[in-house]
């Protein structure tokens, strides 16, 4: 079980125990996190032990991904949790850099990526996909892992990572793993910690708006149609605000109409100042 | 001399190439051109060879790197004689890929750089060094070499370049490398075949321009003082037109009055349709 998972804050200490396992022959995985995990994250660095002999979770709270009236400051940190967490899934290493080793004086340059980071969340968080891309960019640099594991839980982000990361022929395979869910169905996120109890007995009916759409989409309706009705359950249900429901094109994100090939539904919502986002696949009977 | 130097097309054929290298304990040293190459390329590749066992050299007139009404479509293109001249320097693969290798369908991410990328070349060419940072960040990642030669020649890309491969942790090594210059001083650039003879004799004032500011700033004067006087002379010249001569921080490329430490003095200048760059150091004396 635990050995006691090491971390490392360096990228110059990631480097050397990646090149001490390449040498050794084996292969390599990267969980990147922002932490405060949860079994949707240790479930990502299971199905990266499918892939690789090793793998290496990043803990990393990454500013520039956050907006300037977001949660950066209030975004929960629990290192010791989360080493003990990594540690009994079975993970090998935890990089845990700090802002500085991340972004030193004079850092200036960013990833960005047109297309399937537009609309949705990229329109409700102007800059959040470009603080993600250049983020994840280094991350994969600085270990350059055989694969790379992101949970499906944020489908526009991993549209995104997969785009720039063969757009910029980063040499890592990008896997996407499902979305975990609790009893009620809510899904997995850290973000859930901020709900009241108040809160929390209403987040379900976001898989249930989402659910919603679905069937009528599997029925022949418009997903103009369903998606206002959507926001409207949501907003009954005791969703404070609506960024979003939208019906996407599984592959390439782009709007979808009536369903025709698989589709990707998505929406955000907000909480009082908890926002939640969660997405499900419909496909169209054959 | 030479074994017929090999040509490789795509990512593919490239890595594989790159890894049967790697295996035998080999280091690779990457020499990222636009082709059409003079004697000045050939110095990147034989400083490459002092720096690792083997030297690709890749060919790309990158399109992403042009404006709209710059000189992609006549920039010239003359593979096989690149290949012979590669091939007698000594270098050991070239890499030719197309532009849809480059840039498939969809493609959709670009690598940009604040602060080192504004000014000079870059208020001039917007876009240009967006371009030439997704480009070259594709060529570092596709052959993921140990060190990458650059031109001074294109002081700004350069420093552009050490930039976003320290800010991104793309795992190689940048080397400048000193610019060649023709007898007159030209200094050696493939649009230098664009020239008519009329305006090749014209040419050799850039650097007389930028040694006149040197001269100045090292005998105490201002840069606001001695760039005007540049420009002037070199409409006097013949120049038909001056985009910028300007005093930098050698290292930061910040605007230098006076000199304190080491500069770096900056021109672009047109004759006739063709667009001259050139940059000098000058160093205080002590």
């Amino acid at each position: 079980m635990s050995g006691g998972l090491d971390i490392v804050r360096s990228v110059a200490e990631l480097r050397a125990r990646v090149k001490y396992w390449r040498d050794q022959g084996l292969t390599i995985a990267l969980v990147p996190t922002m932490g405060a995990l949860h079994q949707g994250h240790l479930s990502l660095v299971a199905k990266a032990l499918e892939h690789a002999d090793r793998v290496v979770a990043s803990v990393f709270v990454n500013p520039t991904q956050f907006g300037p009236n977001e949660d950066f400051a209030r975004y929960p940190r629990q290192e010791e949790q989360d080493a003990a967490l990594l540690d009994q899934a079975g993970c090998h290493l935890l990089f845990a850099p700090t802002v500085a080793e991340m972004y030193p004086d004079g850092f200036a340059t960013t990833v960005s990526v047109s297309g399937v980071s537009e609309g949705l969340c990229g329109a409700v968080r102007p800059g959040h996909f470009a603080g993600v891309a250049t983020v994840v960019t280094k991350l994969l640099l600085q270990a350059l892992p055989d694969v790379a594991v992101f949970g499906e839980k944020d489908y526009q982000q991993l549209a995104v990572i997969r785009r720039f990361a063969r757009d910029l022929d980063i040499p890592a395979a990008i896997i996407g793993a499902p979305t975990l869910r609790e009893a009620d169905g809510l899904a997995m996120s850290s973000r859930n910690a901020y709900l009241t109890a108040e809160e929390r007995a209403v987040a379900p009916w976001l898989l249930k708006g989402l659910t919603g759409v679905a069937d009528g989409l599997m029925a022949g309706a418009k997903a103009s149609d369903m998606c206002p009705m959507a926001v409207s359950g949501l907003l009954k249900a005791g969703f404070s605000s609506v960024d979003y429901v939208e019906v996407r094109d599984a592959a390439s994100l782009a709007p979808v109409e009536v369903m025709a090939a698989p589709v990707r539904i998505l929406a955000a919502a907000r909480l009082g100042k908890t926002r939640l986002i969660d997405n499900i696949e419909a496909i169209p009977v054959s």
